[in-house]
């Protein structure tokens, strides 16, 4: 049985563990405080190219996550978060937990736009609701699209227009910058928002992701809010040798490049197979539509989720990609797809 | 300038009001365990036949909302309401502050259904979400229309099943058991729900709540949770007594009453003026569809909410009446519009 | 039966209900923006000489703390209390229910002294641990000591120089005030301080709170706060018209000297009897020793606390008086003490 | 320069990290539902002989510890919990940010006794306090003392009779258990406990927390918890294996014997130099006091924690082993040591 899930089924690419093994028997200073972790931190300030930014490496991404919106914001002040936006369906109102309200916004293609943000700020007058403070996204998309430059420009002008923090969920970052489509880099994503975060779960690191504050006000103190909320790894040395290990000679977009290669694979077979998708998308997530009776039969030998409902006949599923995807499982999905769908005829 | 904003903008009926000044100056024990609670309670629980029934006066709405909810769920559990629910738009994210999830369902005419709570169910499968534990809808609607003992009674049905909290908002709830359309009464709401409030507040008390939890294990230690929200009134007498006066004749009806009937002679008054509503009600809470300029003329003299855009030339506005309404107000506001829509012509 | 065990047995003085007795038929503008809550913030800012202090009537005193402290303090940050304080003491955990730790010092008399908060400071020193940022007390204590302008002054002085925040409880400021041995005044109290609240409930008022925030950085968006904690009261112009009241020609003195004068003739009494007292105090609350035999026949005709255990047949209990408190009831009580205590003979 | 500061510097042991890398390239079934996580529950089911736990992997101590309480706990519930433990000093209020107040008991050695239990709920009368209902221990403590078996079941049985949880830090767990004066194994531990958690990031592994919920009704719901808090961790294989190694032959024991032994050694050998101690300790902590000249030159080599000054002169430091702390290093400390002292003469 081989899973097309998620990109987080393996442990971490080899380079990686390398690294940890050879770090293994070292004395480090604890929580984050060791030299790895400053060699690492060093390094993504040279590639986003702001000295200034604060960056902490964290275990996982709802962790982040709840950190991030517990320190940045007052009380009363909410979240504007797209409908399909991971805080909102699949952390366990981990945030509203600290907290705080999100305002969910009903999207297309998983993607906030401007106006919408408007609206919700039109709506919000007074102290009787929540205050809309943060505009969080997700890149990519929880379905797998991106946003381009000029939409996460306009995103980031509005924001400092209305005084709104930006919030970039990068868990799958590196797969939307070596996206085909994509025109952003990090040094853009690090102008535009206030804080993101680099995903290394499912980018082939074991575990972490380093979460990047940008606004220097957001900044102050917020290791208190790390221990605070038990996201502060005492043996932090093994966060920063992985972002270290990652960074430092491009294995990040390597192995994220591998992930999408392998789901452009599936999307152009199936595509030849004159499959219908439910949603475009050019990362590491395809969304093929299949008939029950071939999904059915795609189980005894793959595991996926189905994601959606089409109609009495067909769903939607979702296959993942990751670094650690083979050609070769993804050529012989696609042979026994084949066959499937021309026994069906 | 008279205000149609809405049903506290007064004090309190002069018969409540005489009740307090009788007991002005007795002592009487603190934090609600004086004799007239006492008293209130007992008639309470023989008006709905529930003698299990706890009973506990609160100052405000929000604080009984957010009291309850903290008090019941779990820390993962949520709350499913209609998206026009008092708890999702006009208490500033009180109930997240708890750090609890709602889960909004857009409805017609502010009503949840069986089958909306049915699709929440279903959607919300595993720990990676939040478990919805409790529904909640308000009765009257924020919108003033009200559920059938039938439809009341469905929700409640499936609550059992699905072991799920059912909790009604009853901020006006005497303008919805003196509706014309309602065939509900407290004795058939206090069984089909686990807990309700009966407003005060908006229905001629000074400021009060009478919360009433009917499931036994919900019961325990409610005390304590009223205590930590800050909400147990030192001089809790004062809360006992109001209600006490509430009930003990049928004052609170006669109130809710006279504030429908003002509501019906505007609403029968604009139906002959081929006016159009923005939704149709029965309750102390009208909602008619207006120009832009009679809306305008009319905000010269009295004062009233514009509830929502229709067009670039109309909007409908909210229109609410109270206990201390009087006819000749109703009267006089009648025959101004009569004159500015024949000035129309 | 005659009750020495609060100060908020009855309900308000005459001419503060008159005032809302007299404005009960007005229609008003809810939630704290009428005309009379208006009054009353001008008068308590001319009174203080504060223009731009931000004043806001809250119901009760517990609710107004959790929300001052919500409000205030990032979620790291903490607060410190003398062990005798009521926020650690009498409130339920309301302040950790919104996140907060309280740093408990151990005091003699009630009374925190600048030593003892450096010493906090001093063991407070990463992020480790939580971030001392207020300093909390009574004045009086909750013991009835005051603190002397010297000592209040010697608190606000460190507290600017740490970067703390300074909060006084004023639940029964106005016995403080009207103290003898008093030396500070309202005006003086918001010099020194970031806020604090002149307590209404304990000094005739039927309900209700004057939170004054001095800080002017502190002010910002508090009525999302206030809404948020459901502290806000629909029907506000009866908070304000109370203040309002009390302030306009000291009334609010007046009560607090009587209560003040009504517990030194009891302290005088008790002192001619020979009687010891667990503290020295000058406000509305004494704490005489008493054999226990005394106490269970006092028991019989005045109900008051038992506060403390001294031995095996000695205990200290408190007596609290009021504004409502009569001479006569006092003299009443007094002979009854001379017989029980010459009877021990 | 060789740091006893703590026991968690060095990575994970060996075999752990073996295991790790074994099973790195298979797919697994994420957050924590794998083979090796099952495989880890059942062998400490086994070990703790008790079929009905259930048992949880986590990555560290305060993200344990909070989710436990704020799980276990309703919102008005509160912890007893001895002054040095460690929620209550070295966790940033986590505890509290969950909405929980801790209540502080000052012991001596670190330990709580019955006694003091008992007087914390003396206290604790009505609902205007917090309701004590968890009592918080570490076995060891957090300065190295260890409970006995007569001290546990002490506090077992009078938790049992007052209906409160108790729970174990088992942080040191490993420390305990393998202490010369320890007379209590895993077994008992689940017998008297209700819930309490084997520590593995300071016994040698790369993190990693095993909760072991004996109480059943305490086990609803868990992984809701888990995920709210941000504590799963997505390739939870890694945490299933690292506690699978350490407990199918015994690796956890011997990892914390040798610990022990280190610190025995230690402990000798000052002894032997005359040395006192602040506390009297059996584990892989000791507290000797030294001349501040002393702790000033060996600060030049080795780096340790200054616990508690002593006099002007002297001061405890705290010197902690662990399962990478090679005799040799422990040799070369005390002969350099022995030097210095005699140098002192």
């Amino acid at each position: 049985m081989y899973s097309f899930k998620n990109d987080y089924s393996e442990g971490a690419h080899p380079q990686i563990l390398n690294q940890i093994l050879k770090i293994n028997a070292e004395q480090n200073i604890g929580y984050g405080q060791d030299q790895y972790s400053e060699l690492a931190k060093e390094l993504i300030k040279n590639i986003i190219a702001k000295k200034d930014a604060a960056i902490h490496f964290l275990v996982g991404g709802t962790q982040t996550n709840l950190t991030v919106m517990a320190a940045f914001l007052r009380p009363y002040e909410a979240v504007i978060a797209p409908h399909t936006g991971h805080i909102l369906v699949h952390e366990t109102g981990a945030i509203e937990s600290t907290g705080h309200k999100i305002i969910s916004v009903a999207t297309t293609e998983g993607k906030l736009t401007t106006e919408q943000i408007l609206a919700v700020l039109k709506e919000h007058t007074d102290e009787h609701m929540v205050k809309p403070k943060m505009v969080y996204i997700s890149q990519p998309t929880e379905i797998g699209t991106i946003y381009s430059y000029a939409e996460l420009n306009k995103i980031s002008e509005l924001c400092k227009q209305k005084n709104l923090y930006f919030y970039i969920d990068g868990a799958r970052l590196g797969s939307a910058l070596m996206s085909e489509k994509n025109d952003v880099n990090l040094a853009q994503i690090a102008q535009l928002t206030d804080a993101f975060y680099i995903g290394g779960t499912k980018n082939g690191a074991l575990f972490g992701e380093a979460l990047v504050i940008c606004r220097q006000k957001l900044q102050t103190d917020f290791r208190y809010h790390i221990k605070q909320r038990g996201a502060m790894l005492a043996k932090g040395q093994f966060l920063g040798v992985q972002f270290w290990e990652m960074f430092k000679a491009g294995l990040y977009y390597q192995l994220a490049e591998h992930a999408n290669k392998m789901a452009k694979l599936l999307k152009m077979a199936l595509q030849d197979l004159e499959c219908e998708f439910l949603v475009n998308t050019d990362t590491n997530q395809i969304f093929p539509i299949l008939s029950k009776r071939v999904i059915a039969s795609l189980e005894k030998k793959y595991s996926f989720y189905i994601w959606q409902e089409i109609s009495e006949d067909c769903a939607a599923v979702r296959l993942v990609t990751s670094w650690a995807t083979s050609e070769s499982v993804v050529q012989e999905f696609v042979a026994d797809l084949k066959q499937l769908l021309s026994g069906a005829v």
